[in-house]
């Protein structure tokens, strides 16, 4: 892809790439520009600060965090940037994601992070979260979202109709 | 306020309004034009229905959605716009806002919600998102945003600093 | 099956359709007209309102809508119809359908959702609550109902007498 | 009243009464007949036994049962009859009804139980729910139940036009 | 075992009975006579009535009642006898028994359940607890009671004294 | 009173006796000889541990055991002694006794503790419980408890059939 | 006070401190120099980024940090020192440190927190653990901390021996 | 290993051990010496009491102690040293833990336990930390710790570049 990266995509650790997977093709799919990095809130705060720090310079336009358990991820990154932060709670391995979840919506006043479904549900729809803020002044991605929503409007509803014959037609 | 409103603020019933009383303050602070709705997602679906449908031609940007309990205001709202739309949790008075925040986080693939924190800070953080969306299309609204974000963190420095005098000076 | 469907089944995904095999089979026996069909809440909400809408005049008697994590669709077809509506919580991957039950059954005021269990049993609880209800005017299927109520006691009879000869022979 | 009781609402304790008060409030409004007694399955489980199997010779239509902690009348209820059921979970003092939720919505397969909302909201919906189920072979109670709607649509669409001038205008 | 049995152990339904097997090896071990049998109290409630209301006539001393979800076998048991009533939550396939242990444990002022351990371990130990129960008017057993516990701490002392020679020694 | 106790109710602090009050009067009620302790598991180890150790030769056949959050005293009680252990969790202020009942309940095999309600409701099933046990060997308690059951179903029936006169009568 | 500060105690926000005082005296009774400073991980990231990397230079040996809701303080301190820190989660108000405490527990390997109870009793606790830590190198503390736990055992014993005379004596 | 053990390792059950692999091998890598044992606070009480009162005499400066569902075991070690004392919460297989940290964390004022995240990260973080609290008087380790948290990080660092190629070139 050649596209400036305008979306950061950063997940906690290499584990929890496999749940993001979906998210960074939706991405592709709409031509959004990104990058994907490992950074850990823990591990590597430094590199979370400045990452946070220069996205506005980097013509970063959303930055999107997914990370499990005390997932702080997204909350680091929200409280060094005033770019719109979307965090993805990643599952746990024994309290399946309650506890991502909790760390990552429940923001104090001021700093806010937009939480996702746990897992990858979550992961894709922050790529599409990610895609109607930049539509917002972008009318040919406004556009594609909008042809994506109908996609998948009409494969439900084809889905519906196979099942079984009934009253409406 | 003259504004044209760009964000629609909406609440499930009228025992939720107290919970978003700093959320629309901050949207005037930071000269957002936006309206107030009351909408039900179950006892006025077709006006839910309606307001989605109707609300970018009617210029709104950004779609607040604040309800409790079964709390299916902003996924019925976000299941048709794809303008992004940020779900508020209102606390319930038994469960304390558990079950409002499942049923806003937890959308289903294709359908994102925003998922704020539960309750009034959660009111006061989507107005804050709303602003980082509209801003990056607005820069004097990103340097009211950096700016508010500065007043924050002073007002934390010299909370901070004036308890116990410390190494750091 | 000739019958005309009374009883409208809808889920809320394809992946739903394994947990209500049992329900259907159980319409099935009790000779109770039904149609099945995937509609989804956020997905197909346009097929959604209409097919509340039309429900009654199609001549449904009761809706079963079985969807899972942020659980919409039982409600959001209650919000449009004043025939009784069962919900049965799917489980989610991660929660475990605690999302799925909380977003079904903490409807507001006004707007009932009869929830049932979580999965295949509460899938299956639906077609006997359906059963039941229609049964109030169709006293062959009461007859059948008893029966049926008549061999889960009488199996369960049987499996208790097997296990452990004892003091009440 | 002088309707014959079709409705039979039972809560388990007298401290459970101040939460039904709405539901048999709409009970009266929708000139359905009923019947308010206090029957507890783990005080009086032979009261509660006869209840249920007298219930559908006694020209009860459907039972509402409400109860709190390890609530399990609507379950003790539904064991005896085939009559449609409704459970309404009490809250309880600690655990806030969600002991009194899952006690009375994880029924085994084979004896369902129409689960409704914690407390207060779900008594009123049982309400409801009751008149539903009665008005499938009630014209009247039908139109009733749409003219109720209506009127609760009616009412929530002038709440919400009033809050805040907008748009749709 | 030609011992007359004075611990009813039953179990809500077949699929509970391997959940319970060490309890009853246990029973066996202490030379306590008893009795298995499959009751649902949903299913088959006169029965379960029928076993409480017969079961001291019967020589029962203690009963033990073992069941999921919405496990109201034990509170039913409970309700129909002053013997002691032991409870055993069963793990539900999604909520992994806790709906089964707020249901088995929260009961009201006036009639006990003692509730065990989620699953096997609560078997067991309700083997355990009748034997200590029972032991309090049977040396003998009271004798193999501690003994028993001897053996289990003396087993569970050298486990730990093997792992890992220390400062103790 | 002059009866030598035979069950030791004991509380984890003096704050939570306001909980147990009801379980007191219950024991001299029945005429059961007690002694209540504040005997904490973490503050006073030892007073537990000896307790525990002392109690059969001290001619206690019963332990009652009252405490709140990470509630060891029950289980620290049950680890020294093979006399039944009931175990009341006490409301703790934040968790509401979630944290309580969790860790009196999950004992590990081999060491059963008797777990009862959360509250006040517990404390004073934790009597009867007790009773119970005791009335095994002891038919004039036994007749208490009957009787004291009965006057409970008589009052819960006569508070029952006073609300709203109906088809049994 | 005089001591140079050791303990360095932050919490998240103004409103926190209410929560403290208890741990705050627990220090000064042990004469153990600290500090108290209103720090906030995502109000002001980079005070509590130089608050942990300068932590050690200035003396301190333990870091007590308490917040509540996504409480990220104690995690963002560890991030960067390799000093002890302990986390205290603070109630939330509509989640009553349930999302506090898991936010704080929860940290990936590598990265520790030494989680307390949720609230008062945690800040307390917070400080007699950092006692402890500081005690392994100050013998006089250690006997300070001896002290103060027989204090605590002894006050349990009369307390508990006050309530109703028994057995032991 | 020749070092004299300073940190006692003990585990609730055999079952345990394969949890705290990573832990042990932490402590080895820091070449602290340590003893591992298997105590059970249940089943083997005097073991855990007389271990806890000779830690300090044998010379131990630090205990961690991992046990799961009601996890008594730092609590009751804890109880009788003023030694630092770590919990790890081992995942039950029901409840997944959330009953073991619970029981590990809520301790009451006066008995701090240090707790950790639930299973094996718990007990490698437990390790770490117990490293940590010796690198206070020890400058040779607290320089290993200084090596190993610039690895990690180093490592993280490397991880994280290698994803796809960014804006921080």
């Amino acid at each position: 892809m050649n596209e400036e990266p305008v979306v950061g995509f950063i997940v906690g650790s290499k584990s929890d790439l496999k749940f993001v997977a979906k998210g960074l093709r939706l991405l592709e799919d709409f031509g959004i520009g990104h990058e994907l990095r490992v950074i850990s809130a823990h591990r590597t705060p430094d590199v979370a600060a400045e990452y946070a720090l220069g996205a506005e310079a980097a013509g970063l336009k959303v930055i999107i965090a997914a990370a499990g358990a005390a997932a702080h991820l997204a909350g680091a990154i929200a409280a060094r940037t005033t770019l719109p932060v979307i965090g993805v709670p990643i599952p746990s391995s024994d309290l399946k994601g309650l506890d991502s979840l909790l760390s990552t919506v429940q923001m104090p006043s001021g700093v806010p992070v937009a939480a996702m479904a746990i897992g990858e549900t979550g992961a894709a729809n922050a790529a599409i979260l990610a895609a109607e803020i930049l539509a917002l002044s972008d009318p040919s991605l406004a556009e594609k979202l909008r042809s994506y929503r109908e996609q998948l409007t009409e494969k439900a509803r084809r889905t519906g109709a196979v099942v079984s014959p009934a009253h409406e037609e």
